[in-house]
């Protein structure tokens, strides 16, 4: 499938009513075309996102924000190792979002996130994001409706900020499915080297499955605008989901005009004695 | 050469009043044995380190700062995308100390290189560190003379401070030689994709060499303690300077004594459902 069209069927369109989380199915890889060609073109587009890192830290001008949302288990951090291990450290932070700490909580919910946003040449990854505000926010009611309700303009107007002063934002949401989740919880439980990754919280927010995709639905029917789209990534297999992911980065990054700067100086004006 | 030995070679041993970078060839490889033996060597380094930096995060009691100091051209990025470049973004920062902004300069030199050093679990790399304060600020005469004299102590009861609070300290000082800076300024100019790396302020500092090497010389001595001692990297070949950098990032992360967190509840007391 070509990267246009291949965008084009899993981005969440725009003011889409009928979106519908269930209509998508985590497993669905058929669109990708054989699993060993997707493979190959992962390798392939790994190596140029990190050429593209280079590039964009070089033209200094422009920066990607890319958020990855998901319940537990869903493969955020793995994505982050999976589709950027190619690029340099140099020109990239992460930040995993946790529960805000009480500086944080101080402040309005975008604060936090705001500072965390990439400078100009920069790619951050958010593990987790403000999108948690209107998700475990609003199903474990830690705010009232009408503040929730208010935040998905005001994310919306945040986004437009970034995109409107040369940050381009991607929005990826990890689709995985409630039996998947649970090998891979029950994995975190066999593996004596996974316990450490194993939350009982995390039983209970399983038991709340329907809440939160029901949050999931409204935030990106939402918060899916033409300045800033969600992407729906079926992420039951997890080559599937790097080789989708990686694929959306490097045609954005492609998109994104970058150059070697031209300097205001002639080369042959300096002499290296 | 075993890395024990590679280590003791490379160590600057702390109050070694002879010490002296002339002493040091930039081109130096014999110890390392073949190019092609290193090249493997290293290759298997960088994926040790990235299985390394996965136990640190999740052993979560420990942190790794790797200090890189080093002329212009040195290779400081180069090092960061060449050894790094495996281990995964997510537990890593990478922190390029440029020229002090005005707040960080209305604040005691060490303030903006705290802010920065590992949390736990995490590696840092510092691209230029606070070892600048007692480099560019001596040659160019920015603090004055007593005042850079007590930087030296101040520094090292810091990094005593980290060391004592389980941040293990690493500092790397790229050695090149004059000519091949000459080389590589001058490849800056040639290759127009390079332009933008290029700034005329850095044949102002080339005129300096001799001061510079004798405000490093000066560093080196007073601040390789056995906390935190100073590596010398003869780094003129790009590979010899991974390579070594690579086996020493390596070895230390062994001896952090770093294992996966025994839980405080058994894995049979929870069920998926």
């Amino acid at each position: 499938m070509k990267i246009s069209k291949l965008e084009a069927h899993l981005r969440v369109k725009p003011g889409d009513d009928d979106f519908s989380l269930s209509k998508i199915d985590p497993r669905d890889v058929d669109f990708l075309g054989s699993e060993k060609d997707a493979r190959a073109q992962f390798e392939e587009d790994v190596q140029t996102i990190d050429k593209l890192q280079n590039l964009l830290y070089a033209d200094g001008r422009k920066a990607l924000l890319v958020i990855l949302q998901g319940t537990d288990t869903s493969g955020k951090d793995g994505t982050i190792r999976g589709v950027f291990t190619a690029a340099s450290p140099l020109g990239m932070t992460v930040t995993a979002f946790k529960k805000p700490n009480e500086l944080e909580a101080a402040h309005d919910f975008l604060w936090r996130v705001h500072n965390a946003v990439p400078r100009h040449g920069f790619i951050a990854l958010f593990n987790r994001s403000h999108y948690e505000d209107v998700l475990v926010a609003k199903v474990r009611r830690i705010a009232p409706k009408d503040i929730i309700e208010q935040r998905y303009d005001q994310i919306n107007a945040f986004e437009k900020l970034l995109t409107e002063t040369r940050t381009t934002v991607l929005k990826f949401m990890l689709h995985i499915s409630k039996k998947e989740q649970g090998e891979r919880l029950q994995e975190r439980l066999d593996d004596p080297t996974k316990n450490w990754k194993f939350h009982a919280d995390d039983l209970e927010d399983r038991k709340l499955w329907s809440e939160f995709e029901a949050a999931y639905e409204t935030a990106l029917k939402r918060c899916s605008t033409d300045h800033a789209p969600w992407y729906v990534v079926p992420a039951d297999r997890k080559w599937a989901r790097n080789a989708i992911i990686a694929a959306i980065v490097r045609n954005t990054l492609e998109n994104m005009d970058l150059n070697f700067p031209k300097m205001p100086w002639k080369p042959s004006s300096f002499t290296i004695k």
